[in-house]
C-alpha cells in the first residue's frame, strides 16, 4: 500500500500580545484547522510555551504568536490558511511560509504547489521559489511579500530522509511494534531526558512523534514502506551546532539512501557528511521575509547493483 | 514556456516475411499511428533497411519486422499500440516493449504509465518494472509475458541528459539557429560520413535529428529550455564499444548536470564516467522477453552553490 510520506508545511506568525495568545483559542478552532486540511488530532502535549498536537497526518505546534503545521499523505494543508483567515485579518499575519516537498507520486495529490498558492492570491502578495531541480529532490516555498524580522533564536532544521536502511526498516516495519522499542532506537532517553514526548504507532506501519521542552520542539514522522520509505525530523534546536551529535545519530540510525537538509537561519555543515555521502545539490537563498534558507541534497556513496522493481 | 522533453518509447516486433515487410504498408497507416499518439510526421528518410520519420514530437523508425517509436511532450504513445492492433493480431506481435521516463512535470501528462499499460490488459499478458527510484530518475518498462529471442546484434543504447551545459545551451537556445551549426556542434561530419540525415529546428527552441545507414540509426532530441533542459541520444550502434569515442563526444558537448544510460543487450561502462561524475544508481534486470537491461544514473561532481529558482 502506497502512502505519501513527503510533507507540506505551513508556518504563520501573528501580531499578538501575551493575553491574546494563540494558545488561548478554543481547541475546536485547531480541530477545524486540522480537519479542513484532511487530518485529525490524535493527542496533544502542552507546556508553558507551546502545545503540540499529534495528527493522523503529522503535526501541529502552537506557540503564543505562531504555528507550525506539517502534513503528509494526500492532505490539503493550504486550506488551513483559509480557516485562519476567518479569525485573523491579513494585517494581523506578520509572516506566512508555505512549503511543499517533491512527492513520490505527485500525480496522486489532490492539489499541487501552484494551485495551492493560487488560492491565496486574492488575499496576499507573495513570492515563491523552488530549491532543487524538478528531476531531483526539491522544495517549493512561498512567503508573503512583506518585511519581517525573525528573532535571533528563530531557526529551523528539516532533515528529510529517503530509502531508510535495513535497521530502521526492521524497527518500523514490524507490525505491532512497541513505542518503547522505537524510543530506544531513537535514543531519546540518552539525548532528551526531561522532554515531554507524545508518539503514535500507525497500523500497519508508520510512526509519529512530537517532543517539547520550553519553547523547543522536535518531531519525527516515519513512513517505512518498502520502495517509497521516508522519514523526517524537524526541530528548532541548533541541530548542527549544540545538538550535532544527535543529528549524526539520526543519520546513523536511519542510514538513508539519500537525504535533504533544509535550514532556516542556521548553518548546515557540508564536510561531515561527505565521507559517506555525495553532496549533489546546494541551493541557498536569502528571503525578503527575513529567513536565510539553505537546501542541500546528499546521496549515499556508492551505488550498489540492484534489480529493477517488479510492478506486476 | 515549459515543454516536457522526457520520452515515452515503444518497440514492436512482428512475425513477418520479407514480402510483407512493415515498410510496404501505406504511409497513411504510419500517419494514423503517429497522429493517434498526438504527433505528426514532419519528414522522412529511407534506405534499403529502414525508414525514419521525423515527428513533431520525436521519431518513428520502421524496419521490415519492427518499429521503434519515441515521443515526448504530452503525447499518448500507448494509443499507437491500439492502431497497430487494428492491422495485426496479438499472435503476430512477437515482442512489445513500452517505456516511460520520469517526467519533469508528471502532473501535466494526460496519462501515466499505469493507466497506459492498463489499456493493454484485455489484449496482452505483460510484466512491468521500474528501474530507479520514484524520487530520482527512473524508467518504467512494460513487456509482453512471452518468450522472444533477439538476434545477437539487437542492441540499443539510450543516453538521457538533464541540465545541459552552457555551450549546448548557447547553441540550442539561439532562435533561428541554423542546422549546419548544430550538425557541426554534434560533429556529425567527423563521425558519421555517408549517413542519411534528417533534422529539424523547432520554433522557438528544440531540435530533432534522425540518421540512418544500413539497419542502423541514431536520433537526437534536444529541449534546451532553461530550468528543464533535456537532450536524448538513442542508437542501435555499439555506443560504448566500437562507437565509444562518439559517446564521450556527446557527453562532452552537452556536459549534462546528470544523465542516465539505459542499455538493452550491451554493456555500459562505469569507470570512464567516474572521473567527472558520480554513479548514483545502477539497476539491472534480465527480462524474460530476451533483453538484459541496465540503467545507470550519473550526477556531475561537485555541487556548486546556486540560488533558488524564482517562480513569481
Amino acid at each position: 500500500m502506497f502512502f505519501e510520506g513527503s510533507e507540506k508545511k505551513l508556518e504563520i506568525v501573528v501580531k499578538q500580545s501575551k493575553q491574546d495568545s494563540l494558545r488561548n483559542i478554543d481547541k475546536s478552532f485547531w480541530s477545524e484547522v486540522v480537519e479542513t486540511s484532511g487530518a485529525r488530532i490524535l493527542s496533544s502535549i502542552h507546556n508553558d510555551n507551546l502545545s503540540a498536537y499529534l495528527l493522523s497526518e503529522s503535526s501541529l505546534f502552537v506557540w503564543d504568536d505562531r504555528i507550525v503545521m506539517i502534513t503528509c499523505g494526500e492532505t490539503k494543508l493550504i486550506n488551513a490558511v483559509h480557516v485562519f483567515l476567518k479569525r485573523f485579518s491579513k494585517d494581523e499575519i506578520l509572516s506566512l511560509i508555505f512549503q511543499r516537498k517533491n512527492e513520490y507520486c505527485s500525480h496522486l495529490q489532490k492539489t499541487n504547489f501552484f494551485s495551492d498558492i493560487n488560492s491565496l492570491k486574492d488575499v496576499f502578495n507573495g513570492k515563491s521559489f523552488r530549491f532543487g531541480n524538478m528531476d531531483g529532490h526539491h522544495n517549493f516555498l512561498y512567503h508573503l511579500d512583506k518585511e519581517f524580522t525573525p528573532s535571533p533564536n528563530d531557526l529551523t532544521h528539516e532533515l528529510l530522509m529517503y530509502h531508510i536502511g535495513s535497521d530502521a526498516k526492521t524497527m518500523f516495519c514490524k507490525e505491532g511494534q512497541e513505542k518503547n522499542n522505537i524510543r530506544e532506537f531513537l535514543k531519546l532517553n540518552k539525548y532528551f531526558s526531561g522532554w515531554k514526548i507524545d508518539d503514535f504507532v500507525f497500523h500497519p506501519f508508520g510512526y509519529s512523534l512530537n517532543a517539547i521542552k520550553g519553547p523547543h520542539y522536535f518531531t519525527f514522522h516515519v513512513t517505512p514502506q518498502e520502495d517509497a520509505s521516508y522519514a523526517s525530523f524537524e526541530t528548532n534546536l541548533a541541530l548542527w551546532g549544540e545538538h550535532k551529535n544527535y543529528g549524526f545519530q539520526i543519520l546513523q540510525a536511519f542510514s538513508p539512501g539519500s537525504f535533504d537538509l533544509v535550514s532556516f537561519n542556521d548553518f548546515l555543515p557540508e564536510r561531515p557528511f561527505q565521507n559517506n555521502n555525495y553532496l549533489v545539490k546546494y541551493v541557498k537563498e536569502e528571503l525578503k521575509c527575513g529567513y536565510n534558507v539553505q537546501f542541500k541534497q546528499f546521496i549515499k556513496k556508492d551505488a550498489v547493483e540492484e534489480n529493477a522493481v517488479s510492478l506486476s
